[in-house]
């Protein structure tokens, strides 16, 4: 659908006109996030202010357009894509801190407020917004509510879910609401700023968050352990676990992974099947002790050689190394690009062996490279797959790879995605993975957006939400 | 309405004969919770499994009779009490734990588990559910979910909400559904699990929890502080938590629930405005030190007198005084029972002061004595009207009163409840509180429970939900 000339007009007379758009340019680099997915909308409008959504969601609403909220556009699963057309709404202008209440625990934030920027407010009083996911440097407040995101320290610290004391969102009919409260605690009818994490867009825009905020730890240190067999590392974390002793960041990488992250950016990594790193924070004197018990662990565990350090630097490299993994697969082999389609499985922590052990199975079974890492003390695993993306057949063998991951994720009592979203890559899945849930949230879903414009297709395949025309775009370049 | 002969029989033939009753003394009894209301049902019955409750959903959605889920009835706004008739169904007899798996950081148990039960049995491991409501002996693990129950270590670890990563849930149309996952993290779609949490059985009967566990700190500490100005009590809790420091309890007793704990169970606390005790928990090194911060603060807050101890049966003597508070006070003047009326409200935690400083300003003005206690540190304060059950001026006044704390409560950005619930005692306030989120409320309710046959009558006073026949037991009581 092409919008008409008034239509555009009217768009532009409620967001001003330097943030409207319908140049092909900025519709084509709107259609993207950071999956594999692409679609380009029908207009880009980048709202100031809730009242502005508001009459956006109004008139689309009146309209019937589509309304594709979108934040720093650093999701994996293609959430922000706007698959069927219509209004990317981009959020990031909504950037301001409104409050910062470290003596109630909490602070306000526009939806737009970049993770990074919100923390450096926060540092100053000693305090932080932990979940720490790995885009902390682009993606939005509003973008980890809606996909519930986390990262590396949610094995102690918990995911966005259990930091959103309130929000604001304008709904489907173009209404504003207030839910949650500004206390840390409340009973007071139903948790709707609950239901709205992870809703990814689809029941409405979220606008304001008010998030509690914790206390910052006063040190950490790091223990790197490296294995010479996979399944080693995974047990070397339900080891740290059943302490018990809750680590603020369980990082675990594979010889892939490893291999990439030395050759991309030399990060000097041990040569080896597996390392995990894990790291403990709070009290000086704790941090001492639990540095010793996590080092005795990972030796019973089986380790081949232990590294300690609590040297920030030295901190920085690795954390630094695991976070490059990403973008360094991508450099791994000449033709092979790294590819996001089953990124962040979950499954029980004790499960941990098995399913990185069945994830290389798969791999080799399908030949194909995956590599494996992740935040594994929450169970929290991501396998990024290198394709040749101009080859038919690697992605067939991709794809199917894929379905059997999430297969074995599903049987190991896990779930596909633990901190991304759903978004499309993980939409067909979601049947298979929640058989009974799913029609509940379908019910939710048509009762607070009953003509379907809010982030269409996304979430769930259902009769409302058929995606019409899901393209890969390194795909559609390499046929050209 | 009375249930013909037929009915009841397929009642009776789905739970068993022993598992239901239509006698005058059992209806009457279940008529009860801990709240001030009642209303007889017209049948009990006490399933033992899930399926068992979804037969009885059946029915009970065919025939359009309530059904009101109970726990331990120890809720103190009338949640499990059954204002429009129908069926109570009691569901302490799904009382298994089912699984308890600590290297998995998680625990499976039926709704009708009790709180205590469920601590104990994680004890060997070093492991606990934190929450801690003051009714831990008696409440159950699904009331707990219904009401996003908390109590004094809120502060630290949270409220229930936090700890529910998943449900199995029996839908108004009789349907089972598994909502959240058996992982620490999920991100798969609506966090419906959360939704739950606080429907007090509005959207579905709660039948199994799954719930993130905490490793047990190795020792606590408490610090008794007496104050001459309630305010000055208050601003040491708030003084405490800029340090930042997160002290694992922290309760407030005023004047009055100091006088009456004295006299009822010879307490021996220091005749004082009012006192805090702080809690904290840790690591042994950790606990001795936050302590002296504790100590110091609290001394520099304008505290008159300073106790401290880490004995075990020093703090359970304390714990225990703060924990007798509530019927101690009906205990207090000869003609005066405690009502819980206005019995959790919560603000934001800075406000606390200001708080209680409303509360003795509004009970003087009615002239009804109001004792304050509370967590707090985590903002949530109670109070308990002292009335005549048999003055019918006392009740006015005592009515007023609550209205007007409500009033402050929301002025100073708070919620009526933080963490009892809504029930029938808040209905009345929950649009004053959420004037616009109430609705996104009522379009959820409708969609799932739309015959209106789930607790018919609570959280919300709509159309479909009024309350037709209201009585307080002990005014009717006097009235005989």
């Amino acid at each position: 659908m092409t919008l008409d000339e008034v239509l555009v007009k009217e768009i532009s007379s409620i967001v001003g006109e330097g943030n409207c758009s319908t140049r092909i340019a900025d519709l084509y680099t709107y259609g993207f996030d950071s999956s594999i997915h692409h679609h380009t909308p029908d207009i880009v409008v980048r709202p100031r202010t809730a009242a502005e959504i508001s009459e956006l969601v109004k008139l689309a609403s009146r309209e019937g357009i589509a309304v594709v909220p979108r934040g720093g556009g650093t999701g994996l699963c293609g959430a922000a894509v706007p698959i069927n057309g219509g209004m990317v709404m981009d959020l990031t202008r909504m950037n301001t801190i409104k409050e910062v209440r470290v003596n109630d625990l909490y602070c306000v934030a526009e939806a737009g407020v970049v993770y990074d920027r919100l923390n450096e407010a926060l540092a100053p009083h000693k305090f932080f917004f932990p979940p720490t996911p790995g885009s902390g440097e682009a993606c939005t407040i509003g973008g980890m509510v809606a996909t519930n995101a986390s990262g590396m320290r949610a094995v102690k610290y918990g995911a966005t879910r259990d930091y959103v004391l309130g929000l604001e969102v304008v709904l489907a009919d173009g209404s504003m609401i207030h839910v949650g409260t500004n206390t840390i605690k409340n009973s007071s009818g139903y948790q709707l700023e609950r239901l709205f994490v992870g809703s990814e867009g689809t029941l409405g825009i979220i606008t304001e968050v008010i998030l509690k905020i914790s206390p910052k730890a006063k040190k950490a240190a790091m223990v790197l352990a490296a294995f010479d067999r996979l399944e080693d590392a995974g047990k070397c974390v339900s080891n740290v676990i059943s302490v018990p002793l809750v680590p603020s960041a369980t990082e675990l990488m594979d010889d892939i992974c490893i291999r990439a992250v030395n050759k991309a950016v030399g990060a000097g990594l041990p040569d080896v099947q597996a390392i995990c790193m894990i790291e403990v924070d709070g009290e000086p004197e704790i941090v001492a002790k639990e540095l010793k018990v996590v080092e005795e662990v990972a030796r019973r565990s089986g380790a081949s050689s232990v590294q300690v350090s609590d040297d920030r630097k030295q901190m920085a490299r690795w954390t630094s190394a695991r976070k490059s993994v990403m973008s360094a697969l991508s450099r791994l082999g000449d033709q092979l690009v790294s590819v996001s389609l089953a990124d962040d499985m979950a499954v029980p922590i004790s499960r941990i062996p098995e399913a990185v052990v069945a994830f290389h199975r798969i791999a080799e079974e399908n030949q194909v490279i995956v590599g494996t890492y992740g935040h594994a003390a929450d169970g929290n695993l991501h396998t990024k797959m290198l394709l040749d993306p101009c080859s038919e057949d690697s992605w067939k063998r991709g794809e199917k790879a894929v379905g059997q991951i999430f297969d074995a994720v599903i049987s190991l009592g896990g779930t596909v995605t633990g901190e991304h979203g759903v978004g499309i890559s993980k939409a067909p899945y979601m049947m298979r993975e929640r058989p009974d849930a799913w029609q509940t949230m379908l019910t939710i879903k048509m009762a607070m957006d009953p003509k379907g414009i809010l982030n269409p297709g996304k979430l769930m395949q259902w009769k409302g939400g058929i995606i019409r025309d899901l393209r890969y775009p390194c795909r559609d370049l390499c046929s050209k």
